[in-house]
């Protein structure tokens, strides 16, 4: 039996501030950083002992991982980062506060742009200095992608494109291989995997949400296909957790 | 013209209490956390872009590299972790005062054992809690060592001959491909280094000193030749810093 751990960022400084992140590099807040630390002590309880760890190359999730490997002391196993794992990209609505935006296009678009499988909200010109292309980490050497090959919005179907592949590449062997893996990622992200895992279907993924810093274990049989999936501590407190995750672009 | 960064992890909590550390996992100081984030900063100011990372295995260094890449804000570059690059094995010595120890053995043994270039310090028993092989970050899977293969002691002809290895086979295509490195260390494993690319004679080599947490910046030429080398920031207070290291196994 295979078990993974898949592990939201704890609470950043725009979660807080209710505004549209997606690949934005903001950092935890206190909260934030407190809830690392916690699932990370969770880990440890758990008896879990991670060799190897994969998470995004947004900062939210980087330093979240670094927070709970401290914790568990593992802060020397290798850890690989991919855009791959970042949080969907969500295009010229990134910064853009959730309540104000409801209020300007309507509830009922912006549940659409959050939650629709397949529609994308407007995308980032290719001169806007929020598109990738203008941020190293993203230059074809780390990305393998280069310039308008990099998405300037996603729809979480997109997410689901990007994420699966590495999953099934470079994740999914490591496990298979025996290694045990954390990975840090976002709520989109870790969405789109659950999807593919779980075999959701599209309708279903829109009420499917991902609290922050709550780890969530997967066993998986020989073909990596779920046994069963929890959330380690609290169970209350996981689900009260995911469903404020589904208030957050209500207007206010 | 290439230019590679050293970095000496900042104080650790041995360090402080003078004692032989080597490959005991000892976090940093207060001091250490601070020296860490200055040496950010100083490589930020002075417009290094790292674009790779390579570091020991052991806290100290992880923690310095970490706090010095969040400072100049490139957490999402590659880091390579190995155990080539730890601190020299200090054997049985490992835990004990230096003080204490020079008082027992007397000053020129002890001086002997840390500064001849090929005595190593009493070997640790196989059986020994603190020998390597305890310790999951040294499996096979991570060290290529298997057991008896790892090192109970080191003198520093042991470090030179396991890190120059790394540095010809990992890190110096790195940088002769044009990569941006930072490599965060220890005193014996960077003095190994600097033995290495500065040719320096086994005999000379004891009297070189590496400050904690200077970054220390080497250019070299196309065949990774030293131009030259210097530390960044005040120069004097780097001399002072590496003269402090020289005291530190006298007697007090």
């Amino acid at each position: 039996m295979n078990k993974i751990v898949l592990l939201r960022h704890g609470e950043s400084t725009w979660n807080k501030e209710n505004r549209f992140t997606g690949w934005t590099d903001v950092d935890l807040t206190e909260r934030g950083l407190a809830e690392a630390k916690a699932a990370g002590q969770l880990m440890k309880d758990a008896g879990f002992a991670f060799d190897l760890a994969f998470s995004s190359v947004l900062k939210r999730a980087m330093r979240t991982l670094w927070i709970a490997l401290d914790e568990m002391d593992r802060l020397w196993i290798p850890v690989h980062r991919s855009w791959r794992l970042n949080e969907r990209h969500y295009g010229a609505l990134q910064g853009l506060n959730k309540a104000e935006t409801a209020a300007k296009y309507g509830d009922a678009q912006v549940l659409e742009w959050r939650r629709s499988y397949d529609v994308p909200p407007p995308a980032l010109a290719f001169d806007d200095v929020r598109h990738p292309h203008f941020d190293e980490r993203y230059a074809p050497a780390y990305s393998g992608l280069a310039g308008e090959a990099l998405p300037p919005t996603e729809c979480l179907k997109d997410t689901v494109a990007r994420f699966v592949p590495y999953w099934e590449e470079t994740i999914a062997p490591a496990v298979k291989a025996g290694r045990s893996v954390i990975v840090a990622a976002h709520g989109n992200s870790i969405r789109a995997l659950v999807k593919y895992l779980d075999n959701i279907s599209d309708a279903d993924i829109v009420n499917l949400n991902i609290p922050t810093g709550i780890p969530l274990v997967y066993e998986l049989d020989d073909d990596l296909k779920p046994i069963r999936s929890y959330y380690l501590g609290d169970q209350e407190a996981a689900q009260a957790a995911a469903a404020a995750v589904a208030n957050q672009a209500r207007q206010q």
